[in-house]
């Protein structure tokens, strides 16, 4: 079900070319999501510093701290592999990419970022100071390369629908008045984690570095705090006549979907009928909107139109969506500052929101690729007020 | 509970001088820890850039997204609050940085980024493009800063400390053999996470991108997998004999504690036995040499002369500990490489590992704080083999 090696092998040729385009000897790169990308090492960033390294020949090395030697090693899309005991240790570790620097021949170099960010404690020279110039940003056209999807990247995606699907249908089937969010989201987790794990198999792996499995919750995304679009978790007990906002996922060999429905407590009053149909609307606008060809600005720009047509401004806060992939945001963006085209194999998230200080939230969220003729949805959740009305 | 006002105030004073002391008219922070340190204002980083700015009088601004700015203008440290609609947007957000860096008077900066990192999707321009000159790197001092705890982030360690340990006491009573390690571990979780909320009540916050309360689990450091001292959770199911090595914590309005065991299902075996007893007089030896006046590197190097008599270097993975607060790894390290001297209000993870690639990894963490003649121990849950030891 993973990413195959000869799809990762394309995708270091295609850096290779862009390093080649650029005059340069090779590229290195921090960021562990393009670590991921590249040559399927999946880690948590820490203190101790990794790299891939990739010179102008396409080949691959790596920078890793001795705890991951061998998992390094074993990656065939690694020829290179230098290793450091320990950070700071009595060395400092970028002598040791400064090594595997001269071992594979590479003077000019591209890179995500100027040195290892300083993140955890990490304290270290910038690649400009290590290797005495400035590194050419080619973070532009890896993102760019990361926007359009392979089909077997697609079919993780949908894999990982799957997946939040299942804990969004516990979610909704456990939510009560009177019992808290907190419980109600461990109990869908915690469920479908289980199942997903169970139906895998021991070949799953999540390589995300938040979620272990599926999951479903609100996010504090309750009553009146469903007005907050990201608010903070609180251990709110359920009420009839709530507004919830939803979320779910499910990382699958890094790749992930979001789905998120508006769902009502008790029958809807009229005007939560109003605004569930308004944002529903909204998003429709948007299905129809996002077509190969036209630009990603050019959705955002319908979806406004309406909000301008039906004075809703005052409900607006952000843009439509965005692409999704190893990270739960990525470029590019479904806002009207985005001119870039929308290109088949491009998956985005569909979410146009309404949010009303007064009374709650309405957002629905679908995950969708974009086909040569049309987009197909990857999320398939029931999107009727009647379904997502939840017993009093 | 949470950290008052006046500290933030003090915390801010204190870069503040920093800044009049480098001639910078103010500096610019990125980094969601540092903002969280101090304003107390918690945000998972997106691509919608966020930046704590603060002027060389010591008054505060923040730069946020429309979405966050009533959360920003609530914060009784920030003064200055410049909001954008969107990311991208029909004009890119730095220049709304640019407007707050002017009204507040700032010329000549410090940073900890030249710029917002480009994450996400995000891109922009650096703080050297936006404000023509390159920012003066403040980073090392603000991890010197926050490397020395008040009494009042201790106590918020100590609180962390008491959920990890009810959940790691749940983890182990739980943990039989033929279960798995998923379904144990979101038991404890889900038990000692619902009655730390339910204890603390509504006023709890987590403030931590990756956990909303108490914790505890294996991460796959089980049997054989437990030589990974990392390595990635899989759906096993504990055995008769099996090695394994724990982790706890919770989140306190983000301060966080480490507590980690190494456990044994059944009656250890005289092979276990020898390793167990070397990892409690590896950390034994590391709790004596940790004291204020001594340096950081001191303390790896009495651990390490134990490896050296006992022949135990083919086992060692990495030095000691490290600092933990707002984030589970910070400086400074418990390291050879690490001359900083050790002072009072420091708080360190104690944690000396043996792996053995065939039969298991050995390591116990605790959290300490130094005191003026000693260490406090912050994390107490039992350390010797007979407590750690599960029926069969």
């Amino acid at each position: 079900m993973r990413i195959q090696e000869a799809e990762y092998r394309q995708r270091t040729e295609k850096l290779a070319g862009h390093v080649r385009e650029l005059g340069l000897d090779g590229a290195v790169l921090f960021d562990p999501a393009y670590v991921l990308y590249y040559v399927g090492f999946a880690f948590v960033p820490t203190e101790r510093p990794m790299a891939f390294v990739l010179n102008a020949d396409g080949e691959g090395g790596m920078l890793v701290p001795r705890l991951e030697r061998e998992h390094a090693q074993a990656n065939a899309l690694v020829q290179h592999v230098a290793d450091y005991p320990e950070y700071p240790g009595e060395k400092h570790p970028t002598e040791s990419l400064r090594a595997l620097l001269g071992e594979m021949g590479l003077g000019r170099l591209g890179a995500d970022h100027d040195g290892y960010p300083w993140i955890l404690g990490y304290r270290g020279p910038s690649l400009t100071e290590l290797a005495g110039a400035t590194p050419v940003k080619v973070t532009a056209f890896v993102e760019d390369q990361m926007a359009v999807k392979s089909e077997a990247e697609i079919a993780l995606i949908r894999e990982s629908a799957k997946w939040g699907n299942l804990a969004h249908m516990l979610l909704q089937r456990y939510t009560r008045p009177g019992l808290t969010e907190v419980e109600v989201s461990q109990r869908a987790t915690n469920e479908a984690t289980l199942a997903m794990l169970d139906a895998i198999g021991p070949i799953y792996r999540a390589q995300n570095p938040f979620f272990e499995g599926a999951s479903a919750g609100y996010r504090g995304q309750i009553g009146r705090n469903a007005a907050i679009p990201h608010s903070l978790t609180a251990n709110i007990a359920f009420r009839n006549g709530d507004v919830l906002v939803t979320g779910a996922s499910a990382p699958v060999w890094g790749y992930l979907s979001e789905l998120e429905r508006t769902m009502v407590i008790g029958e809807p009053t009229a005007e939560q009928r109003v605004m569930f149909d308004h944002m529903v609307a909204l998003q429709d606008i948007a299905f129809e909107a996002i077509k190969a060809g036209a630009r990603c600005s050019d959705v955002d720009h319908a979806v406004r139109a309406y909000y301008e047509e039906h004075a809703l401004w005052d409900y607006w806060k952000h843009h439509v969506g965005h692409c999704i992939g190893l990270r739960y945001h990525e470029g590019p963006f479904l806002d009207v500052g985005d001119d870039t085209e929308i290109k088949p194999g491009m998956v985005f998230t569909v979410e146009p929101g309404l949010y009303a200080a007064s009374f709650g939230g309405f957002r629905h969220s679908d995950t969708v690729a974009v086909t040569d003729d049309g987009i197909e949805f990857l999320t398939y959740y029931p999107r009727d007020l009647e379904s997502l009305t939840l017993p009093a």
